[in-house]
C-alpha cells in the first residue's frame, strides 16, 4: 500500500470526510498551538464519531504528509472500507448452501494476531468478520500490512455492543459458536450444518461471561502437553478451516 | 522467563560453558578493546560452533547482567535445550499408534510465526520440530516469548542439512509430506495414517525446490478470495490439528 493513501489533511477536506465517511477516519492530528475556535466543530465531530484525536508538533505532520498546506490537520484513513453491519444483514442470504460463517471478534489486541485472522478469514470463506469499536484496535495499517494486503477481501463491519449484535445476529437465523476452553465437545465434533457465526476471544482471557451467555454453543480445541491456549490467529484458523473442510466435503 | 537466567559471564564460566555444551549458547558478547589474546581460545570455540561474536560497549554488558564481575565476556543462552537428531531417532517408536508425527520448518525467519509453531506443536502432541541451523533463526528469546514459554515442549533438534535429514527419517519409516500450493491433493483428503514429516515452508518462497523433489506428499490449502498464502503458524497448525483429528477420531 502506498502510504501517502493513508492521509488527507487541510480543514476543508478534512471537515467534509468527518461529515460523510467518519467511519474512515481512524485518528486526527492537529498540530499544536492551533486556534480552538477553528477546531471546536472538527473536535465535536470526532467526538461523536469516536475518533481520537492528538496534537503534534508540526515536524510530525511534516513527517506525515510532506511539504503541502496541511493547515495544521491530518486525518489518518483506516485502510478498509467498513461495511454497515445492516446493510450487510439484508444483503445475507441465510438459505442458500453452503451456509454463510462469519468471526465475532472480541478483544483481539495484538497486530500480528488481528491481520492473521482477516487472512485466514478470507481464505476460508467467511462471509465476514464483526468487531467491537472498543476493546479492539481498528484495522489499522499495521493490521493491514500483517494480512498481507487481504484486510477487506471479506467485509468488515464495527459494531457497538458485541452482545446485541449477536442477539440480532440469532433473530435473523444465525447459530452462535463460542470457542472456549472449559467447553465439552471438541471442534472438529460440530457440523456447522446452518449459518453459523463464531466468537474468538483473546488468548488469555478468552470470550467475556457475559458474550458465552449468549453463545448457542461452545467448543474447544484438544490440548496435549499443558499447553494452556493457542495463538488466537490459530485458533480462529482451526475453526474457519473445519468448518471449509464441512462446507466441501458435504 | 525470568531474564537472568538467560546469561553467563566471566571467561572461565563461558569457555567452560563453549566447551561442555556449545548448543546452549545462542551468541557471545564481548567488551570491546579487551585484548585478543585472552580471547583467541573462545573465538576460535565460537567459529568451531558456528555461534556469533559481537563485540559491545562495557555499558551493554551492564544493562544485559547487571553490576557483576562479568570480565567483558557474556554469553547468550538458549531459552531451550536442543535435542540431538540421532538420539532422537533412536527412541521414536513408529509401530506404535498413534503414529508420531513431526514438523520440518524451512526457513521460518519471523519469530511471531516461529513461536506459534512451536507453541501449536506442542498442543497438537507433535513428536518432535526439527529445524536447519541455517536460513533459519534458533529460538531465541523472542521466539521462546512469542511461544507463550511453551518452546521445548516438544523436542527441537537442529541439523545441518535439512534434506540429508529427509532422507534419513525416510530410511526409518516416516512418510514426508510438503505443504504446497501448487499440490493436487487438499490438505483434509489424505488419511495421515502412518509416521508423517510435514515440511512446512517460508510464507513468500514456500518449500525449496530440492526439497519439495524429496516429499513422498505434497498437499495445499484451499484457498478462496485470491489469498495466495496463510501465515506459516497458520498453515502448520492446520496440518498438525488435521492430523490430530485423524488420530483421534481413528
Amino acid at each position: 500500500m502506498d502510504t501517502s493513501e493513508l492521509f488527507v489533511y487541510g480543514r476543508q477536506p478534512v471537515r467534509e470526510l468527518l461529515h460523510r465517511s467518519p467511519s474512515r477516519v481512524s485518528k486526527l492530528y492537529v498540530r499544536e498551538h492551533l486556534n480552538p475556535a477553528t477546531l471546536q466543530e472538527l473536535y465535536s465531530l470526532c467526538s461523536l464519531n469516536k475518533i481520537p484525536v492528538t496534537t503534534v508538533p508540526g515536524r510530525k505532520l511534516l513527517e506525515m504528509v510532506g511539504k503541502v498546506n496541511d493547515q495544521g490537520i491530518v486525518a489518518l484513513i483506516s485502510p478498509v472500507h467498513y461495511h454497515d453491519f445492516d446493510d450487510w444483514m439484508s444483503t445475507i442470504d441465510l438459505q442458500k448452501k453452503p451456509y454463510p460463517f462469519i468471526l465475532l471478534l472480541d478483544e483481539i489486541e495484538d497486530p500480528n494476531n488481528f491481520g492473521a485472522i482477516l487472512r485466514t478469514a478470507a481464505a476460508a470463506g467467511a462471509a465476514g468478520v464483526i468487531i467491537p469499536k472498543h476493546r479492539q484496535s481498528p484495522v489499522t495499517p499495521a493490521v493491514f500490512k500483517t494480512s498481507a494486503g487481504t484486510a477487506g477481501f471479506v467485509p468488515i463491519m464495527r459494531v457497538t455492543n458485541l452482545n446485541q449484535t449477536i442477539l440480532q445476529l440469532k433473530d435473523i437465523g444465525f447459530w452462535i459458536y463460542g470457542l472456549d476452553q472449559n467447553a465439552g465437545q471438541l471442534y472438529w465434533q460440530e457440523g456447522y450444518d446452518r449459518p453459523v457465526a463464531i466468537v474468538i476471544g483473546s488468548e488469555g482471557k478468552g470470550i467475556r461471561h457475559k458474550t458465552l451467555d449468549h453463545c448457542d454453543f461452545t467448543v474447544r480445541i484438544p490440548m496435549e502437553n499443558n499447553v494452556e491456549s493457542l495463538n488466537a490467529s490459530v485458533s480462529a484458523a482451526l475453526l474457519c478451516y473445519e468448518i471449509s473442510r464441512k462446507r466441501n466435503e458435504g
